[in-house]
């Protein structure tokens, strides 16, 4: 595993007591942890015998850090997307790459058909060390994203939409065939993969890792 | 018939001999003639028999108009495209519009990977009664355009790009799943479906039908 | 924002929460107000706060009208479907299109396999400045209506069906190759996005928008 | 095998030996002959040496009759379609109906699109014992002659169109959705299978099979 | 419609009141009535107001007769399907193809998988008019039937299956790319459909209709 | 590298040069030679230097043995399949299995749609120890063969078809769907993997491989 | 039926008295019984009248045997997966594998993401006489297996997955595309087939079928 | 543009005038160039007149660097594949890397079934900054690479395969599903793109850009 990061759980599908019983085994190794994809309902169960961990609930996180961890000062990493129906996605992301250590900067009202929005948060979003662009519907936005930054722009396409969206393969494909360059993509509603590999990006842009 | 439209012949899969038997009949009644996906080599030898027609290269059309028409002087329809690749659907629909009678002004350099030579042009397009977005690999281009306009936008997808682009699915599937409203659909390839539709509304809003 | 437009907000995902705080901010600026996709249990919670919304039940929409506009006197929009399977997509049609300030006849009981209900209506259905035709199953109603009217139509597909239907894509393929000139296409069960470019449309025809 | 039924080659990849081959086993059988789907240059070979058969070229079917049957006097099965680009297609089902010993009647210029010459012929087409309709494109034709005739109706979709036709996928998945009663479907271009399916039940209605 | 026909309802979808709407209309013209997806428990709803109507749960049918037809003496349709999990589509065609006034014979125990069952009822079976064959997984018996009757076989493929079946698809496919001629296909699940093209067929056999 | 067994090449794509300089490799080994997909224009090339190579023309297949060997006399492999349009596969397969050492009996016209032609052979195919069914269109012969004995049935689909064959996902998804127990599948086409499977077996079966 | 074969029940989509019948019929021959997919809840009421067997949770069936076979006393099937998202598909192979009487060893942490585990186990896999691995997500573990052995490889793909994965499609398609030989492939879900073909080859290559 | 990059033209479907004529303009500012996808043909022609370039022909790409740049000393990007069929996409990711000013090497043998190759290069290829993992058929590499490496992976499927492959789309599918962390994908053959996003990340890993 890789040196410093904490332990990840899918908690989707896993039953409160395979989790707890996770979080025992990893707990005696004083880990940090990071647990996606758990409800509300079952959350709050498992905060009850480790109310240490904190949740959250957009992003459907549980999550431990052993220590606050003050590092990657200069850079950041840019989480954008369009309104509240991708929030969900974006907050997956955006708390992955605060428990994995990076610096964060949400932009969460820049969509592709209200463009001056995103162009009045250009400029700060050049700062970034890597951007997770994250949208659904017709998932224009890595595309826009993409010609107006020049670092690496991870796309996370969602299932959000509905009829010809199919389940969100309309924002994949969009983002597979963006005609801007820089960009790569992960699964739909794959907020945690899009921000493991930014997370990645901004470390090697820290010079913590080669 | 549509009053003062062009006899629209479909040329695909259609032989020389076939054509010229049409435009005989057609030309027998002195009515305007508009010819679609006709290569340049049947074009050239229907040009033989038929020196009055105009053949459009990159269009793909051949045309005739019985006098120069005069109308439609205040209205236009803005064609957009983002560069070369898209262009022959592009000017199909452009010729489309014209032969049908309606003012035309292309903006054929204008992607989303590059969003501020299209924000250069946004004043004069939000002039236009509609505008045609032609667009391939991902289509997100009518997304930008129709929140940047108030008028009906018709988008084409078309079939280029390669991979994942499935010979124009994805910039089909992007389309209808604008987030911009104001935007309707045609078929991957279809300038001049685009066409049409914007030139009945363009006629709507010169007031010359109900 | 388009001049004169409501403000439209899609309920569909959004909690009776976030409906009424987006409501108060809007009242606010005494603008009008349509809330589509809003189930008749939302519905009722948010008429106990904001008595003033009309619910449109079959519809699924929330509206409101700061004052009762008297425009469009002499053109309307035509919405055409075949009978109750896809009344809600067509009636999301007609209460937004009223909303939005067009004039509305409704067309519901003209399939494709009865052909001669609809030819019946085919000469009022021609005064329309243009048409919105909902139909899920084949889908096959607009390329009917194209060939009847010389206006443009917006064909709307739904996921009404089942089996090869695959949620509508049936209906969505069949419109985008209509043989008729003049249809284009929004996504599936987009009854909103249908009236929305029909009405952009009939404004022009009023002379109202450029 | 049937009684009474020539002997049915399919000619799609069999060489010019191949099928001489057969055919001079089926002929020392004193049989009848069908082959469909050969074309025009392999046609003019086979004829060299089987100079007795006949090929019809828009149907690319070769054909032998031992001796022109006279029967079928009273009914006949109705080709329909909409135009020159299904006519292969069409005709591949005309010649296999009239070889298989059926009386057949063409209308082969009535689309959707312009629904009044379909009407013009619909009392005529609902003479005949079975209907084989041929389309392409959006294959909205089977629906509406559907409703205008009350014996079963054989739907044929064909690959004619092109983009989100997708090689004839879009007239297929129409066809099996139809909303009128007593459409059946066989495969795209099937043309040969669709009039077998036809001469099955006019024979039937002939009284000649139980 | 038809003649002697019953009235045919649709009930998926439809409410309780809607369907007894419906039902009073139909009662006063003394016509018999059809009504096809309807759930056990609206069934009960309905048959307290309308106890004259007979449920057939498998087929999850109501149905009235006005009179017992004693027609189609000699002739019947056979409805053959592979084993239990088929059974409701199955019997969804063999109580419409009776209430539609055919007589049914059912062969419901012969899969592809077991051949010898299917060949002991061969004989049999070739004595139909008309086939209607249930299949659902990969649905092969329509191509064995194919090859052992020389009468109509009506494909249904349905639903039922799991993983790669895709909702039926497979099914579609195979029956639409079947080897046997004669063999035409209906929309997956729909038994209503099949029977109803199967009686059309009958009905000509017994010489009722031209 | 499994002892005994000829290298593979996969010629597809591999130009004469790359294909004799990897057979001059092998050469030096004494090892023998198994290449699939040559053409027969290639093959001619390549066997002027290398003369000692058996070409298999409906296979496309060179094949080289070093000595012939003289094992698995009592067991064989079945390879079974419709007829002349999956020859080139259903060689494959069988050459394939015979350079690989295994015993092969050929059954090659014993498609669904005559079942009585599979009936006959189905004593001696039950006295195999694996069959490879090879079968495009439908794809339905594997769960008829499957149904019919009780050694492993590996099933090949082909690409040949038309239409909604879909390049052989019909017969794939009838395979992968198949109803009778003891049926696995390769890839579309690929005859050489099935016989791979079948000769695996067919050496547990004599003994020589734990 | 297979010799010394158990009944195999598909409890999927069965009731508890559709079960419980045919396990009556069953029991008065004094068969061994498997039966797959049986939730927790239905097993419990039938375990209450038939207390003698066996019920597996994780793999969801229900199962007895006779007298407990020893036989097969060398050589064994190795079932291979990942992790606990495919634990339920393992078990119903593991399960079905030992009820048909073969030899089972598990091998369940063994992923291609942390390849080490696998080649840390390679050795004793490779003793095995058939190999069924079952994998989701990406299901990619097939193919490296492949390479690691020389016996066959059955392999199922599961629909464990989220977005892209298309319910266990993208497992599927790797599989049926591995570039290792020796493997091929069943259902999407289907350990109960994967086992079957194991056990067919386990018992051949026990000597005790031909 | 991103500053010291150079210039990037798609060759494909440019002609070779448009090619010179966009060179011309290039070579004036003194730019670096890169033109993709140029045939061996087009790029004789081109060379004649531009004799300075270089072609790659295994890459199909034309380049120039205006002079040779000596940076990037310590860091270098991974271009790994299994074998010779993806060599040209590799090759076109390779060059694109080094003109673009990043250390490469290839590792160009190391396919999953054969995993040991791929182990004994893995130390080397874990001192990398980036990896691009091009793969086609099954594309399950990315997944191994991924378990073995902690810099990000960029994975290209590619297009190479037959049958169930449908032309990349399930070496696409493999890698979006893929259950390592730290690996996102583009479009199917893009060599281009993979390279471009690792070049991204390796100049941020020299700290040559924030
Ligand atoms: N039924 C609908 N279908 C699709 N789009 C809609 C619908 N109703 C509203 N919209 C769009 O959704 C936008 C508002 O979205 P939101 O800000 O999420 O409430 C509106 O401006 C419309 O463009
Ligand atoms: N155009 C066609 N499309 C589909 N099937 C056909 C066609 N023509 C002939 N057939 C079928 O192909 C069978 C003959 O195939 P074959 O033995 O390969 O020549 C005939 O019995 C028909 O069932
Ligand atoms: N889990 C399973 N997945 C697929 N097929 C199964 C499964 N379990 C049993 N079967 C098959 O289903 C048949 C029994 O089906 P049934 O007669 O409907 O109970 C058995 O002979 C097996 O071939
Ligand atoms: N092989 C390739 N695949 C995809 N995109 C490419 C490729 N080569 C170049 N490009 C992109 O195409 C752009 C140039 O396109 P164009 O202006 O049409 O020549 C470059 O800036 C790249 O982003
Ligand atoms: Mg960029
Ligand atoms: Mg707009
Ligand atoms: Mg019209
Ligand atoms: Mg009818
Ligand atoms: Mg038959
Ligand atoms: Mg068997
Ligand atoms: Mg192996
Ligand atoms: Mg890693």
């Amino acid at each position: 595993k890789r040196q410093g990061f904490p332990e990840v759980i899918y908690g989707e599908g896993k039953t409160i007591e395979q989790i707890t019983a996770i979080l025992r085994a990893i707990k005696a190794k004083q880990n940090d942890v990071l647990i996606t994809r758990v409800s509300q309902d079952k959350a709050e169960v498992i905060l009850e015998s480790h109310p240490e961990l904190t949740y959250h609930d957009i992003a459907q996180i549980l999550s431990w850090k052993a220590k606050e961890k003050k590092e990657n000062k200069e850079g950041f990493i840019a989480i954008i997307c369009a309104g509240t129906s991708d929030l969900r996605i974006a907050e997956e992301a955006a708390i992955t790459a605060e428990v994995l250590g990076s610096n964060v900067r949400r932009f969460y009202d820049v969509g592709v058909a209200g463009i001056h929005r995103l162009l009045d948060q250009a400029q700060m979003i050049q700062e970034a060390t890597a951007s997770v662009v994250v949208a659904g519907m017709e998932g224009a936005l890595p595309s826009v994203v993409g010609g107006l930054v020049s670092h690496p722009v991870i796309a996370v396409p969602t299932s959000v939409g509905y009829g010809a969206n199919f389940q969100g393969l309309s924002a994949l494909l969009t983002m597979l065939n963006s005609c801007a360059s820089g960009i790569s993509v992960v699964n739909i509603d794959n907020g945690f993969g899009g921000a493991y590999n930014a997370v990645l990006i901004d470390r090697l842009a820290q010079g913590k890792e080669k």
